[in-house]
């Protein structure tokens, strides 16, 4: 699945052959079986986790005990808790397969390792962190603006295959609803 | 003031003097008074603002009329609305400022050519945009995990000469309060 990881490269820079093979070995892969955790509250956030297969998701466990879900990550998708791998502290979150997943991972340390000896990765982390701020800050305004139902209206308009290929009640957990409450909104809708 | 963004630069990469001169060739340095606005809803997004003094802030108005604060940034603080910049297109929101404020703009097509002369400010964006999306995610987790009034107890504790700073209608705004109720909070604090 290294073809996943280039061709998502080749869109930012240019990266011959070699750089790829060099760059290659800056990672590990691991597959993940569906709910296997990648990380777990209160472990030091080592890695940064690339998608090539499969579905994962980001959530913390709020004070009712309830599993909030933050962020999902598909294939070509960047995940973990940024803070906390920046600064090798223990995680606030859980990390875990929503579906079974091959994932790339990268170490902190080998990411600054990878961006001081290539620094064309440099240029594409700038881009990849530039493009998550900006998707963070309409979701910060959407959580300001949208009721949790609109929210999830446009969701399904703008993320059909997205709100398909996500089991509902993590739809809801991404929501902040009940499961219930999310069935009800969807067969009003129907209605 | 181009001193504060020299050491900011020095913060996270290698800057020599003359690198130093031919970087601030593509800002144009602008001065706002009190409640000037650098960017008015509808316009193309057409810069990204690093402030050398004084504070500004970012918001949008909701559907009740009503100004609502996303962002502010002080000295040394990076701010524009990210998607509208990146593909110049109409932005939604307003960047105001709240002091008379000193600000170094970058334009969109300005900073592409910066990072490709001078790919070390690739790494410096790099930077920027990794901090910024890791407080981003953060501001997500609060708005999900802790109500308005615990988040305005945590701004307090956390950013004390912040709160000081900005007018309390303002840190109301941010909190999505009415400046009443944020009222209300402090005098219960303080009782």
């Amino acid at each position: 699945m290294s073809q996943i990881l280039k061709e998502h490269l080749n869109k930012f820079i240019v990266c011959s052959d070699d750089d790829f093979d060099n760059i290659l070995k800056f990672f590990s892969i691991r597959t993940f079986s569906k709910k296997e955790n990648l990380l777990e509250e209160g472990q030091i956030c080592r890695y940064h986790y690339f998608v090539t297969k499969g579905l994962i998701r980001k959530f913390f466990i709020n004070e009712k005990g309830i599993e909030q879900t933050t962020e999902f990550a598909i294939e070509t998708w960047w995940l973990t808790d940024n803070i906390a791998y920046e600064h090798q502290l223990p995680t606030s979150f859980y990390i875990q397969a929503v579906e079974k997943s091959e994932v790339f991972c990268i170490s902190q340390e080998n990411q600054k390792k990878l961006v001081e000896e290539l620094p064309i990765m440099e240029r594409y982390f700038r881009f990849i962190y530039q493009r998550a701020y900006a998707a963070s800050q309409m979701r910060v305004k959407y959580l300001f603006s949208l009721s949790k139902e609109e929210f999830y209206h446009q969701l399904v308009s703008k993320q059909p295959e997205f709100v398909q290929r996500v089991p509902q009640y993590l739809i809801a957990s991404f929501l902040g609803f009940t499961p219930e409450y999310l069935s009800e909104i969807r067969n009003h809708k129907r209605s």
